[in-house]
């Protein structure tokens, strides 16, 4: 086998044996196949997409090329959650401690943000004292003993990945469909969990910009995680709009808490109980809105506030910012935006208002980049809103008072306003199991 | 200006402007730009192609990347000729002294073979003392004193065509007409020559198996080498069959000199005559159809054989091989090859022939590899001929007897019998200017 051939025979629209893709990714692995390789290789597959099982054997290529951590210490109630990437997207900092107050065991790796998009790792950060790295055996230990661990992805977990994933962020081969689903599904096979609820985003925020295409990758990505004997479910939720009204490490924190205080905006609190209703159901069997209902309680009873309370300290946090939000760090700066015309919030483009909060320090362009963790936006109207001139509609947070003109610049340019009003479009557009 | 948003534009089909071409080679040369993004560039050109404007923008870049050899001082008559690769194409050695004999001047830099192609720089390294290397002055010098002088081509001239060739050699990416026609033509550009004739080669031994591509192809390079005032005419000939009989580097050395001889098979001194009249057009002017009259007299009076005892002279070779043909290396052993069936050989898969001859030694995989001057195919049959079971069909050449077997299998892989005759093809299928 060579590798030049496989790449000749991807680009000519031919089907990868299992054999094939396993030598690809060993190959790479070993040096043998070189960057350059694996640059052709996926824009061919850019081009010429792959079959499922074609997928599907990328996926266990890439999850077997590092440690494939093993859960079975917590039973069947290992749980674990994705998002492939959002603005203002909090759900793991609410949605972790409600399933564990419910019985579900969230061991969870979890990434930094990259572009336009926060990280959940990040967010966790801002909460002094966190730890985002533990070692394999305290990072069981506490979710079995908390219900909840979320830590850092590491190297370790599916190396393969890391490193054509780095190599498609410079080679203009992200945004395929094959290629993601692999992605994502590779380190949530090595990542050990037993039940997997997949938040495939849609829409301006979004990576996946279309529902057609949105509907392709869930799809993909349940049928590789049945295939590995995996419990998966998929919904598709709207990212083209901000998920909550903060966006921002800290200040996302913040509005976490606020939703498992019983307070919160309205979408972000409703997709939480969505996703934590799939999750335990996975977990228990029964209905998602069995469980939906179970979580509602489990919010307003204060159990899940304990749990995240909980999971906090165990990771080395200071639990007191639940009470004390003072204690999360703030950005020195603020500006306030008022809205330049009247009329019905028609679009927001959901990408540049990540890419304001970027340009305010919260988050990075390169993987070196150092974030503000008081840095972000908050928002003051939502998609629909019919607002008038001069009215907040946002205000600005960051340390540095030169990131506010092109933040500003930035933000405005994602508004639309109109006359009427928008259509309304669902939080959840469909669950795929 | 960043080199993954131009992947980004070609891979969605847009168009790049000279100055994004220029900066992009500019990048490679300097490593701002790695050789996986031009892999995944490559791919993305290999998919989307380029208008004509943008790949000769890149043939100029990447001629522009080194020297830029100045012919000036041989006036308007430096004339270069490239073929696209084929089997048994040992042209250049007839027809560079044959033009030369009329009044042309070619100072040429041609390559090494790689794969089932021979290269003009083997089949010359093959004649006892021919020097392949010479500075630059004394190529221009040889040039001018003789008519004729043909180097390896170095790493100066086009260095970035070379760099990118290697890439697209290992990542699948050669088969793509705009980055073909811009790598030839790049080399070409830098040579300096101000005439320059391609023979754009057809059919299963060629680069390009079909008669569209080849037609594009040439079109192509034709249109690039006029934007750079250049005189260019290509030929569209026939290489579904191998040329002439011999195929291998002294064996093609011994066929040659019978053609300069007046002897040699009819294809291939009829294909030399015809490279020789439109080399001969471009530089004085008037038909091709004269000059290959012209041609004609030269070989019959032995004029050109006089010019190419002095070109092999001048360059250090020993020029009694023309008389001693003993004198050139010769294969330790031997094997006859008889005809498996009787009827008409209506197909020859000429890429096969190339492969057996490789197969003996008398070509290279790889770069580094080593290749027997000697080895190589003397075919005894022509495509189109009634032949009996049991006659000779060829003979193999090589100094490894265990090179026989794999040989000899591929060899006949490569015909095809039937019960009636081939439609015939022509030599040359179509002149473009």
């Amino acid at each position: 086998m060579r590798v030049t051939d496989l790449i000749e025979k991807k680009k000519l629209g031919h089907t990868l044996s299992d054999a094939e893709i396993q030598y690809l990714i060993d190959a790479y692995m070993s040096g043998e196949a070189s960057d350059y390789h694996m640059a052709a290789f996926s824009m061919a597959v850019y081009f010429c997409g792959m079959e499922n099982a074609e997928t599907t054997a990328l996926t266990m290529a890439m999850a077997r090329s590092g440690c494939m951590l093993d859960l079975s210490s917590l039973g069947k109630n290992s749980v674990d959650k994705h998002s492939t990437g959002g603005v203002g997207d909090k759900t793991t900092l609410i949605v972790a401690p409600l399933v564990a107050a419910l019985g579900g065991n969230v061991a969870k790796m979890s990434g930094r943000g990259l572009g336009h998009t926060g990280g959940t790792i990040d967010k966790l950060a801002s909460i002094p004292g966190y730890r985002t790295i533990l070692d394999e055996d305290n990072f069981i230990l506490q979710a079995q003993t908390q219900g909840v661990c979320v830590v850092q992805a590491g190297g370790a977990l599916a190396p393969a990945d890391s490193k054509l994933y780095a190599l498609r962020d410079v080679t203009a081969t992200v945004d395929s469909i094959p290629l993601i689903a692999s992605s994502v599904m590779s380190k949530k096979i090595a990542s050990g969990a037993k039940n997997i609820v997949l938040d495939v985003k849609t829409g301006s925020g979004a990576l996946m910009k279309s529902l057609e295409e949105s509907h392709l990758l869930a799809e993909i990505m349940v049928s590789i995680g049945k295939s590995c004997s995996r419990n998966v479910t998929a919904l598709i939720t709207d990212m083209d709009t901000p998920l909550g009204n903060a966006v921002g490490n800290a200040l996302e924190v913040e509005e976490a808490i606020a939703v498992l205080c019983g307070r919160g905006p309205k979408d972000l609190q409703s997709i939480c109980l969505r996703l934590a209703g799939e999750m335990l159901a996975l977990v228990h069997g029964g209905s998602a809105v069995h469980w939906e209902k179970e979580a509602v309680a489990a919010l307003s009873s204060g159990k899940a506030l304990k749990y995240f309370k909980g999971w906090i300290r165990a990771q080395g946090g200071d639990e007191s910012i639940v009470e004390n939000l003072s204690l999360l760090p703030h950005a020195k700066h603020k500006m306030e935006i008022y809205t330049p015309q009247s009329g019905y919030i028609s679009h927001i483009d959901t990408q540049k208002i990540g890419q304001a909060s970027l340009l305010l320090g919260a988050g990075r362009n390169k993987k070196e980049d150092k974030i503000q963790m008081g840095a972000g936006i908050l928002l003051a109207a939502k998609r629909g809103e019919n607002i008038s001139k001069g009215a907040l509609l946002a205000t600005l947070y960051t340390d540095d008072t030169s990131f506010f003109a092109p933040a500003k610049e930035e933000l405005l340019s994602a508004y639309v306003f109109s006359d009427t009003p928008p259509k309304d479009v669902p939080l959840v557009y469909d669950v795929i199991r």
